[in-house]
């Protein structure tokens, strides 16, 4: 039964009309609305394989690069997941946190690390404006690296968050609605309030908040954004949920009340951020060295965020959700006052209620990781995912 | 010839009365002695299957998780040897050194790493009593979420070192026992001394001599502790090595003279550790991050370790042991006097005499580490041993 | 067509008289024409293999080690490369960069990471002197434990630059100059001019250009030596290389003018080094740990540097080589002027234009360096990459 549904999926897969053979995986609104449903599939695909204890092996002597500029564990350990799922060996780069490289040594050390490698994740978000930057020079130097025979195959670069946009967090969120409300057509008309929470540390970055309106507007659903005034994101990103809004039917409202934005939603999902300005002053003053001038930046931002501490999602601030109880969502990991910090973006007792089911929500991460990196390296995903159902490899056993 | 003991072997473990599967290797004294037998017949499996070019891959797509919290070369590369030998891709989980965290950020980050993970090896022995109580944490937030659906398999959770436990060398220093003295059934009434010896260095962990003493008691062995006074260890483990000397029919005896102790042994363990007290102390100040008498401490403590200088396990010593010619078993590294330190746990000509001895002693480990591996994550490891044997896939060539 | 190469290469390895198995690669004086030919030709075919989508997975549980003692991006993944394409999972070894162990404690050291390694990566080249002592320590080592039973296999070591040598960078210039002369025999009567260059760094090893002199002078081509009064090379590999002149038939000159060097050269290879009494200096001190007078060092050997700027490899530099257009290489990164620094090794033009070779002529390392496992590993090299093209497995795909 369960793999009939791959079956199907497989079939989905390879029907869809998709352009992602040879190319990376970066910014959601990139891509076609067909492309990230053949992209939910092919994870669901690889999730039901696994369950089944079939493997997903479709790689054998390639390995994976990451390049993690910024910390990560969690991201960290799904892209190594997803890599070992398809086979590829995990090699990270560590190039020191400190340095901005580009030009000739973005280019050079891009094609040094590929040339044995089938997908390349790049986490980069400390300096605004320069994740999405970096990502696009390491994938024009793969992909002159390809065409001149440099490299016997073009890696994928795959996006682990940049600072416009997290397309892995935000499509297992979908994948995870999609679970929730059993499919993307139910999304349709459902109400989810992406808000800020108050949080007591600084400089969270933006690219989950854009992420979540950016690619939620495309599958018609009401989205309505709520932050204190000034914790405004990155103006581009609002623009395009505005245009996906219009053209799937959806909505995308702003409000700097919580209250007006958990008002009947069917989704909720409160979460910290610096104010972009804030984040083009951090950046600026990064760069320049100027130690000083951050910690002032730091103590302002923080007395800031310290005047919102009522942006914190309570049961009473889930009552007026949708019969009261409004799906929570969270990238992880939240801010639990009481739990993790003295005051934070949830009460434990929301938390709490909803704990399992963020960490499935997180679970479909490497699945997702995994489907970007056999979306794109493979002409004819649909049927490699035909083939590992009937090769019926055992995952455990022999 | 070697192939039809791993046939024997194969029964053996798929006879064996085991509870392992779905569950973690924690502390020796927790599981039957059918079940240690168990995990010594498929290491010893897996060791034959291996030196004759049979491959041992029963997993493919899946992690093995290592988490550090002390420095470790040895068990380190045994954790990875192990996780190759059976197809998992080793990712390590680096939380920094200083943190020592509880409750829901452990119980979150064991399911964000265990998605795809089949096994996390923990070694925790800095801060006294907190290596076992972090385990158990890893291992019931695993166990919730396998159970609610969260994680798709549920990875065991197996003790690299704890401070009450150090299992995997003590199975591996029982496996080199079984094979010098010809079987298991030979060590009953034999004479092991489990020693303290003189380091240069202070804050050893006391898991070794633990490990030493619960288990070797199980089998018949007669145990002689020794140290100088002070020197105790953790009293939980001495009681236990007391019932298992009583079941199974061995002893387990306490002196403060290493001359005593060495007295007609079959074996000898000379090992420096730090007194259990001073361990009580020390991770009183390291919590608490008094560093002057942090220094005073380990001061302190040298001092009374010079005391003890004439600990040394030299030529001497070695000659009213049985026929003069003890085994000498070491955990590695040694100091050894004149070689790696100027004074030390050992005379330069005696460890020479067992150098190599020692190297095969740490040679079962990742065998051993594999075993357990094996034992928790399959129903029927015999069965899986057997089909290894029938597949015959070379593990080097084509 | 391909494949019926990798046929031909897989004869033609078969045939030759190597005297590899069970052995290192370390210094490649110490390898016959013969066995550094097959090396190159099994190169090719894993290479083919590679190109033709066809897996050269030799392996099923071991582990390759690598030790850089000294930062490394382009050998780091190349050996992860190499290690991957074979099916050898990678484990590294980070002794601490201070450290310089000898004795028992790498003896000890390497057998422990080797119960189940094929293969341990060195790089080594801070200390003058060290890097190849310590290789031959740990190849001692893991030898004895092989003949001693205390390994299963002998691990090979290969050398991933010493202070003496750097074989994976040589051989891998050497088959980027077979691929663009056509073959061996055309090097024969070829011009290569092996010249200093400027830097604004200083201490770069000296293995690179001592590699270049010993390696092509075997294979009759005429090497032109070039470098400013004082930056000498290690003596001893002065002597091998007019040795090799000498039974080539080739030639060996040295001169202390890069536009000497450069006259009617086919090949160029302006490249910075350290000269060899600095090194010397260097070692001394920084054994001894007297920072003030390695600052003073490190000062006086810039200043010398700054007087040589005019060692640039410039368009009007190239006009007197062979037909104006000598093929220019690089090991990178290259010190480029005006790109990667104010003034440095190459032009911005001249490196442009050959900026896609340079990257080619690194191409060759990850399959330079799974030749190099391959023929140590396998008693028959040439049989294995024999059944890789009859088994005819998919590198990627089901």
């Amino acid at each position: 039964m369960a793999l009939n549904r791959v079956g199907e999926l497989a079939e989905k897969v390879g029907a869809a009309k998709t352009g992602f053979h040879q190319k990376d995986f970066l910014l959601t609104w990139n891509h076609s609305v067909d492309e990230l449903k053949a992209v939910l599939q092919a994870a669901e695909a690889l999730e039901e394989l696994y369950k089944n204890n079939i493997s997903s092996r479709v790689f054998s002597g390639g390995i994976a690069v990451s390049n993690f500029r910024d910390q990560s564990t969690r991201t960290r350990f799904s892209f190594a997941s997803a890599s070992a799922l398809l086979g590829l060996a995990l090699q990270e780069l560590d190039e020191g946190k400190s340095q901005i490289a580009h030009g000739e040594t973005v280019r050079e050390t891009a094609n040094m690390i590929s040339f044995l490698a089938e997908a390349i994740g790049i986490r980069d978000d400390i300096f605004l404006g320069e994740g999405d930057k970096y990502m696009s020079e390491v994938s024009a130097a793969v992909d002159e690296g390809f065409r001149q025979g440099v490299l016997p195959q073009r890696p994928a670069v795959i996006n682990l968050q940049s600072d416009h946009d997290h397309p892995t967090q935000s499509m297992a969120d979908l994948m995870h609605l999609q679970q929730t409300f059993g499919s993307l057509e139910n999304l349709k008309g459902k109400k989810i309030a992406m808000t800020w929470a108050y949080s007591p540390s600084y400089g969270k970055p933006l690219s989950v908040p854009q992420g979540i309106i950016t690619l939620m507007t495309r599958f018609g659903m009401n989205v309505a954004l709520a932050h204190p005034e000034g914790y405004d994101l990155v103006p581009e990103t609002l623009k395009i949920a505005e245009k996906h809004a219009r053209e799937s039917g959806g909505s995308f409202t702003r409000t700097y009340s919580m209250e007006e934005a958990f008002k009947d939603a069917d989704i909720v999902y409160p979460k910290s951020w610096a104010p972009f300005k804030v984040m083009e002053e951090r950046t600026r003053l990064l760069r320049s060295g100027e130690n000083d001038k951050l910690k002032s930046l730091e103590k302002e931002a923080l007395a800031n965020n310290a005047k919102f501490k009522n942006w914190e999602c309570t049961e009473n601030l889930m009552k007026p959700t949708k019969a009261g109880k409004a799906l929570y969502m969270h990238c992880l990991p939240a801010d639990i006052t009481g739990v993790s910090c003295k005051e934070g973006e949830v009460a434990a007792s929301v938390f709490e209620s909803y704990r399992l089911a963020t960490y499935r929500e997180a679970g479909h991460k490497p699945f997702v990781i995994a489907a970007m990196i056999l979306m794109t390296r493979f002409e004819k995903p649909g049927h490699v995912l035909k083939q590992l159902l009937d090769r019926n490899a055992p995952r455990r056993g022999v």
